[in-house]
């Protein structure tokens, strides 16, 4: 039996800082658990002569990812740089050479888990990713065994922090979409560039490893539609209260039939769901399971204790089977790949809002077209012409149909001399 | 290698009867998860002579329970009988047979957890119990796993359904303890004999199992304060709601400076609060982690399907084991035993109401009651003196105040000639 277990870290920045810490302060605890002490090796950092917080134990540093490959006392290494190349190039050969992984990399596990869950299996090793979906809310371990009685037919969830503390801002005080974004960006929320974010790429990352993880095959992150906020305006908040709902960015997995919707765009949702009332940067995945009927998941789904949180979990699991020389078990994989539904063929509700010529008769030339492209209309509501333009504004909700439907008919809506802009279209869930 | 998981069912009502449909139902989807097939050997009922479904496979029926026992090919007993008595002695039984165990049952494992747990330990083999708290949603293993490098300092938990519909329905409609629990009884959400539920001691056994979980030491459900929810009235609900609260029955545990505070009783909670929309039969538990923040999971707290689901899922996680002959890992055990505080010396704010003479000066009496025992005064509300009793009622909010002192003063308070009823005291949270 092994009497202490080896760590290696890989990343040093917040979420790295973050586990330090807990290995750090938590020592004697994870010893308990595990039942022997935890010894971090080596740290592996981009940047040696980087100015580091005073504990930083300096002389375990290195910049050479050979140094905790080819030490046979670290058990398991801990990659938390974040990125693709590296990070994957790392794991690929920690793996090869015989070290357990543990990681908080949705972008890898997104593109590449398949692959590196294979290859641990084959070598006997584990690889888990708590860390990469949610930050500190279990999640990954749910799904993996305490749902794996159900059928899941759909999750619907909020996985990106910045998003969510940008459009709560623009909700509750009316604020447009660069004011809070600049206001995100000041609190560290988000990035200087935030892109990835706002244009739901991140989200993209986490609902793959999600809906691969519920619906049993392999969903590629390529293959999920992604629409971001900076379309939304104040207006379209306003209304959205005005109208019930609030409008939250949703990565939306559904199976049907063995046809699988994934997705991820800003949609209106009744206010009275638990969902709506998900503020600020919290994130909540609600999981729609045969048996268990929905469940929430809630909590901080980044920042660096909440990351260590998991990534700690997970190591503290390898460990306990390193000490005792069990195996991991053996991962389901997933091999066979079900159909992706492209955006196109999807149903459901909309909102539209349009500015008008304020005459009579322009409502029936709108109704008109989405009559002849069978979308059927639930509420209009005209608001104030602007007496001086000669323009109002309004707002469309539909009945369900198809996206393809109303993107064709939204095109020759914006053809009609009577439109002036067709300002925003969201879908509409829940 | 095993080439299939034996089974032995115990109880066949509502929980045991949707084990079965899922066991029959999903027979293939389990055996690839587990990688053989799962068999049901036998199921123990009280009485062979009852009309079954016609779907019963009644040649494995029995009411003899060393036909489990003693029979070589189970290796995993599911216990859905319920109450203590039988249900401890099998299971205790089945462990010293060779028998993992696999339970539902929340008063056992809060009664006998740390005994039951010890002897798995020394037997080499698994009990779980995930669907003894929460139904379907997941809990006692991300407490036990994901959460595992956390310090939990407080709970908060919406655990009993019954009550949470009685109380969602008191609210909603204005309807009084006696008719809404009325609906709940021909709705199937109570027992004819609602008591368990109405008076917090199901709610108090599962905060036991969450509380030991959390603080790794023995919680004794005895020493679990509890205060049902029938002395609620409508009046109560519509003052919350004039105050910005909503009132729900909360399981409460904190952990401060190694003094530890638990207690099942109905609590104002700010309406703004996650918690405070969690209506009808759903369950809700808000978990605080140092490193995590607040995490909440929510879902169906009970049911056929959702318990099935908990019971499943834990028979998967030892079947696998099972099969690859793998020991169960051993589980922390709590053997030290913190101090709970006694509910006299809590501190927390309050909420009172009662009836007084509508002349001047009796608030200052009060008043004058409360501050001498250090009991400072938030807000006030008088409400529509009855001109023909010339009574008035009064609610009062407090700061945060000593539990003995708040009863020493409404002790003092309602032998005040000008109060005619204390009608109400609730603790208000969050």
């Amino acid at each position: 039996m092994k009497d202490s277990i080896g760590l290696g870290l890989m990343g040093l920045g917040t979420v790295g800082g973050g586990v330090l810490e807990v290995l750090t302060q938590k020592a004697e605890e994870l010893a308990r658990r595990v039942d022997c002490p935890l010894v971090l090796k080596k740290i592996l950092v981009r940047d040696l002569g980087k100015q580091r917080p005073p504990a930083t134990p300096t002389r375990i540093l290195t910049s050479d990812f050979r140094e905790l490959l080819n030490d046979p006392d670290i058990d398991i290494l801990m990659e938390v740089i974040g990125g693709e190349t590296d990070a994957f190039d790392f794991m690929r050969q920690g793996l090869l050479g015989g070290k357990h992984i543990v990681t908080a990399n949705k972008e890898v596990i997104a593109k590449h888990g398949a692959e590196l869950m294979r290859l641990a299996a084959r070598q006997g090793l584990d690889i888990r990713h708590e860390a990469s979906v949610g930050g500190g809310i279990p999640l990954i371990n749910p799904f993996k065994e305490d749902l794996a009685a159900n059928r899941i037919s759909a999750i619907l969830a909020i996985i990106n922090g910045t998003t969510n503390y940008i459009v709560t801002r623009m909700a509750e005080d009316n604020m447009d979409f660069a004011a809070a974004l600049g206001e995100a960006q000041r609190l560290g929320y988000a990035e200087p560039d935030p892109a990835n974010d706002v244009e739901g790429i991140d989200a993209a990352y986490k609902l793959a490893i999600l809906a691969t993880l519920a619906f049993r095959t392999e969903i590629r992150p390529e293959n999920i539609y992604h629409e971001g906020i900076s379309r939304l305006s104040a207006r379209d908040f306003r209304y959205a209260r005005e109208l019930g709902y609030a409008i939250k960015l949703l990565a939306i997995a559904k199976e049907e039939n063995d046809a699988i919707e994934v997705r991820v765009h800003p949609a209106f949702i009744p206010e009275n769901l638990l969902l709506a009332k998900v503020g600020g940067v919290f994130n909540a995945i609600q999981v729609e399971g045969d048996l268990t009927g929905p469940v929430i998941f809630y909590g901080r789904g980044a920042g660096a204790l909440p990351t260590a949180s998991a990534v700690i979990a997970d190591v503290v699991h390898i460990a306990q089977n390193v000490r005792l020389g069990l195996r991991p078990k053996p991962q389901v994989l997933f091999s066979s790949s079900k159909n992706i539904m492209p955006i196109e063929q999807i149903q459901t509700r909309y909102y539209m809002r349009m500015t008008i010529d304020d005459h009579p008769g322009v409502l029936a030339q709108i109704s008109r077209i989405l009559g002849d492209h069978s979308i059927s209309i639930a509420s209009v509501i005209q608001k104030g012409a602007d007496e001086c333009s000669q323009s109002a504004e309004i707002m469309i909700m539909t009945h369900p149909a198809l996206e393809s439907a109303v993107r064709q008919a939204l095109q020759e809506t914006r053809a009609l001399p009577v439109v002036r802009e067709v300002s925003n279209l969201i879908r509409v869930e829940g």
